[in-house]
């Protein structure tokens, strides 16, 4: 997706500035791997506190992961003046998600002027091992023009 | 869905132990705030550090505790020896979640032998006023004979 | 849902107009019965044509039946000039299709400006007795201002 | 996924036996163009009696087509006495199904033993130029040891 044309030449200070103020992510340990044209990586290093019953991470804290990455592929591509919401999203976990870190990369399946479509899959290493353990078929908003709504 | 007869009569205490050992719920502050056969309710207060770039609570953490109150909707009517596991979610976001706290109430909509489907809704509450802002449509799996997955 | 105030007083005839257009459901064999604002049901009957290899109601087809109901669910409740969309929609199979015929009972969850969320059950009829057999969660969207799209 | 080594080496005139019982996809039109191990493609040419209001190929049709696939690609790894059913699947529309064919291309993500997941693109082709219209994220289900159920 590397060689789609963003709209605004400054999105990798925009993505950035706005993840950064998403304080779930903080909270979880996460942060931005890798900001390109449609598409973003987030790393999640495993926290037992981050865990469901059996010891895996959580599928909700996958599935966050998962929705901000799609989220900010989507808004990479956006307009500067743009915030971005998620409309829905849709994961399978086709793994226990255990190892040393997770992570979730998303990438922008069609870009439209409302409603973006992304893909990501979250992947678990242990060392230099992976395994994907989950993905997502995600549909973003486009707002524009909402003053309270920005990044 | 209360008058379904749990196959384990124990099964409040079966869920409440197993949502106990769930540390990511514990560290959103999440709480198990009613269990019925099939029907189950989490409450998450609104706390900062949960939030996405405009304040409202995360996607993804919404969706953590739907996926939480579904799996356990689900495992309330699955017999004592069983675990359960995601197989997969999808959540539509329908407002913005903001207020005072969360409520996921999730419940069974068909329970079978090794698959069960369950819906929910989460409402954001602002003193007595609540407004439904996000619904989940999952499915969980019931594992069995699997001594290193209990709960 | 039925209490819902729709912007169109004329809404159960566009639905019923855009219904007609839908050549899909005349080869199936569907046919619209009811239209209120916000909820819509669709009867499919049982036809061995639209089976898929165990003699069930193929999953696809119970799917474009409710997918039709969610999408004039949401459009009753449209301005007159609108067009409605399927952005996305997600169905889970709860049991064998089969019977002597299918309804699609889809509701408005939440209407928005631009996205309308419905549900939509899916009955299958033997005589009196019905089942649920699948149920969906669907978003549509509104389109405006596109003379090429009416309906 | 080609070399994916299938547990039944007759996989493809079982998935080609199982596809010719499927009277829906007879009735659209559809047929199996590619069978490979956990990879299977389904053509549909575009036929106006499977069309939505506005002349395009109706939702539902686009998630038969692509539901059928994504299960064919599951079966092609089950064992030679499975049967596979639908669980569940959501599916994205990217643009509008129109041209003069639409192939649908599916690929098993993850095959479980019980659980199987599969993605599969729908694409609308207008002689040789093609366009990405639907998306699917599905999960199937593997059935053994009901002699009802076969293929």
């Amino acid at each position: 997706m590397a060689q789609i044309q963003p709209q605004d030449p400054n999105y990798e200070s925009r993505v950035r500035a706005s993840f950064a103020r998403q304080q779930a992510m903080q909270t979880m340990g996460a942060s931005l791997t890798l900001v390109q044209p449609g598409a973003v990586e987030i790393e999640l290093p495993f926290r037992v506190d981050l865990t469901q019953q059996h010891g895996f991470i959580h599928a909700g804290i996958v599935a966050a992961v998962l929705d901000s990455a799609c989220g900010y592929a989507a808004f990479s591509l956006m307009p500067a003046d743009a915030a971005v919401l998620s409309i829905e999203f849709k994961v399978n976990l086709l793994a226990p998600a255990k190892g040393e870190r997770l992570i979730a990369r998303a990438a922008v399946k069609r870009a439209g002027r409302t409603v973006t479509v992304c893909t990501a899959d979250a992947y678990a290493f242990e060392g230099e091992q992976s395994k994907v353990v989950a993905t997502m078929l995600a549909t973003m908003m486009c707002i524009r023009g909402r003053e309270d709504l920005l990044g």
